[in-house]
């Protein structure tokens, strides 16, 4: 007989009602008297567990009664609906076989744990209630972008992992090195000689797929990308990781306007897709990990992103009579308090602020006709601040070259994305979503060691 | 007036039959007289262009008679069926906007260019026949991968990139570091200090995320990765990268047999996907690059693919008289030559070889009760050779413990593994299917480096 999965059961009750079915899973409680017992288990395929009655007529019932939390086994019985009790059905157990024993010293017991606990078993928590939901969640995101994505005919292109360049210097960067670091070959001006090393030159962790990612937009017209990227900077926050994953289309024939509609269009997608999806899961973080959790999401479904420029937000900042910690003033960068005085107090909704000062942003951003600002748009969400960045870029070949030029960057080292400039550049524009950050505004995890399943940050790699 | 993808245009001809559309894209070919001129548009969206009728009542008539190929340009006009022609519609253009201007130096002309060449210009040869192609047709497959993977309920898990531990040994690995190579650190027993590295410890990149994988499947039950891998190995052939994906899946409550079951669906299903939905690049393929591909890969999806043991084919191969470089003897690891003969000439059909020596394969795969052989199984195809590597994972602690001591591994390194058998393990199995020899596959072509979009092999981390 053939196992079926929990979520089967609840997703088509009717169909298996008064039959007899075999499910398999890891036992989440057990309590048992001397004639039955109940079983709470738990498959994986579901966030609900699925109650077992068994009674004493099992010819391994003590054996049963005894088994300690997050034994496995594989249970036949009939399901019955239970329209009177608190579960809408259980399975009377005909069989009960086990499949793999646990041990008292489990370590996620009943009793609540922290998140920072939960982290040092990260090969068991997803085990318990909210980070099954978590990993879920996290797993019908990622499927609903590229649904997203590839329903509009967009590429989805891979692009590398280890770079030999520094895209727009968005960070620190870890070195990937084959050399025996014991016995490092030096050139003869004493610097070190990566052209004994595997790729023949230094080479580094991605931070960015968007330079690449232009070079297929302009073949492909609208394209995504979705893999890791990195960032070697010693930052222990809550909101950031050394390794996380990153989203980034980038469409062509398009300018700034058209990067918003789509952004806007995508995040609308992936919260309904996932309250759609995984109502259950929803439901338990909005009761257990942020009670405006739905409130805000469906908000944000249902209202039109507000769009404004940097420069009409500076002047709502100022005036809005608030002591920021960072003083308000026209060309600084907009910290997390003024990001969140704008989302929460001001529109209580998404917003985009576009057209930054050129100074505090990449230098493939492509410049305004005011020459002091660019065609920018970061999207600030409420409760979060800035989870989305982008922009249209730099098509004209003159511009960018001058604009390379002013902060001193090594034209040669760019020259295939000259080149795209120069055969048949469009006007073209992208952003980038962190994936982690999404996870996080989707489930009201506060911290982003909690939403990916085995963190990198400094001076933690274990797993 | 918004611009409309070619691929609709081709896909849903009726609706804008006579209709006045506007599309934007690149040049393929221009050929213009005094009067009137002819341009093919790709627009990325669709393989096919799209062909333009101009006339000299257009404003920028010369202009654009003299556009360098791969010039983008915005086309307005009247979409007219041209039943009697080669191509199915054209655009009598009304008005043609040049977005950007190429040169008359443009790498790609209109020539037969070597694969080889086109590497060099890996940033624009996307915008070529082929490789316009294999990017469509690796985008579908790995949409079709997520889909057949969501649709039954597996969890899509992230496993990490920046790897702590060595799985299984599976190859050499590239060091991931922040030191400074002109200063390595050196503890008091003349080792490298890697505690004062960014991790604190010595990093890698991944191998294979299956082991994380498995403390995954055995919380969700089915779950899979799609994620980059690497290898550090200077092996310079055909088939060999130093970054590549894979798809692993892995799960619960689950044999041999299983996992056999669910490869076989799966490929049968990106095969399907893929003719059902890049029918024109398909056909190019089997045009151009493999006259056998169409019908090796509708034999695939209509055959039950063979099963038979690893001693079976020992015998066969034996028995084959035919004259291998590597001669066959039971213990051996299968050479392509025999994996070849065994596909090609024996099963012409996909086939799994099961249960090999224990001593050839991975210390994770379950052993069998002769003692002598593991749980294992590749698939073979026709044409390729080995594409899926995959096994029952030995979930008795006692007797994985005893094989990590038999090869030297240290169990500390492997506490969270080991673990996974003490507290509710099961059945379990998993496997790995390499992305690109899974695209070579698909697509007929020979060489890894023309199915990823940047390439990294030996010397060579360009772009």
């Amino acid at each position: 007989m053939k196992t079926i999965l929990v979520k089967d059961i609840y997703r088509d009750t009717e169909k298996y009602a008064e039959q007899i079915v075999q499910v398999a899973g890891w036992i989440r409680t057990l309590r048992a008297s001397k004639a039955f017992g109940f079983i709470e288990v738990n498959d994986g395929s579901f966030f609900k567990n699925i109650q077992i009655v068994f009674e004493e007529n099992l010819e391994n019932f003590k054996e049963i009664s005894k088994l300690p939390i997050s034994s496995s086994i594989v249970v036949e019985g009939k399901l019955v609906l239970t329209p009177e009790a608190k579960q809408p059905f259980e399975i009377k157990a005909s069989k009960i076989i086990i499949e793999g024993y646990s041990s008292s010293d489990y370590p996620l017991q009943k009793k609540r744990h922290t998140f920072e606990f939960l982290r040092s078993i990260a090969h068991l928590r997803p085990r318990s209630n909210t980070f099954s939901a978590v990993f879920r969640v996290r797993s019908l995101a990622a499927y609903a972008i590229h649904k997203f994505f590839q329903e509009r005919g967009f590429v989805y292109v891979h692009t590398p992992i280890i770079t030999g360049s520094d895209c727009e210097g968005a960070g620190e960067m870890f070195r990937v090195s084959t050399l025996d670091m014991k016995n490092i070959p030096i050139d003869e001006d004493g610097n070190v000689d990566f052209s004994k090393d595997f790729f023949g030159k230094e080479t580094n962790l991605t931070v960015s797929g968007q330079l690449e990612g232009e070079a297929y937009a302009l073949a492909f017209r609208n394209i995504y990308t979705f893999g890791p990227t990195f960032r070697a900077e010693n930052s222990n926050t809550a909101r950031h990781a050394s390794e996380f994953w990153m989203i980034e289309p980038e469409i062509a024939f398009a300018d700034l306007n058209d990067y918003m509609d789509l952004a806007e269009d995508m995040m609308k997608y992936i919260i309904s897709f996932v309250l759609e999806n995984a109502p259950e899961e929803m439901e338990f973080f909005n009761k257990f990990i942020d009670k405006e959790l739905l409130s805000r999401l469906n908000n944000v479904v249902n209202s039109e992103f507000g769009r404004i420029t940097y420069t009409e937000a500076i002047e709502i900042l100022k005036k809005s009579g608030k002591k920021f910690e960072y003083p308000v003033e026209w060309g600084c960068d907009l910290q997390t308090e003024h990001e969140r005085y704008l989302t929460d107090e001001v529109y209580k909704k998404p917003v985009f602020v576009t057209d930054y000062p050129k100074d505090i942003k990449a230098f493939y951003m492509r410049l305004n006709d005011d020459n002091r600002t660019v065609a920018a748009a970061d999207l600030l969400v409420p409760g979060v601040g800035e989870i989305i960045g982008g922009s249209q870029r730099e098509e004209r070949l003159d511009i960018l070259e001058k604009r390379m030029e002013e902060i001193k960057l090594n034209k040669e080292d760019y020259w295939w994305y000259l080149e795209l400039r120069k055969y048949g550049g469009t006007k073209h524009a992208g952003y980038g979503l962190g994936f982690e950050r999404a996870i996080m505004y989707l489930t009201g995890m506060s911290n982003i060691r909690d939403v990916i399943p085995f963190p990198r940050t400094p001076r933690n790699a274990e797993f």
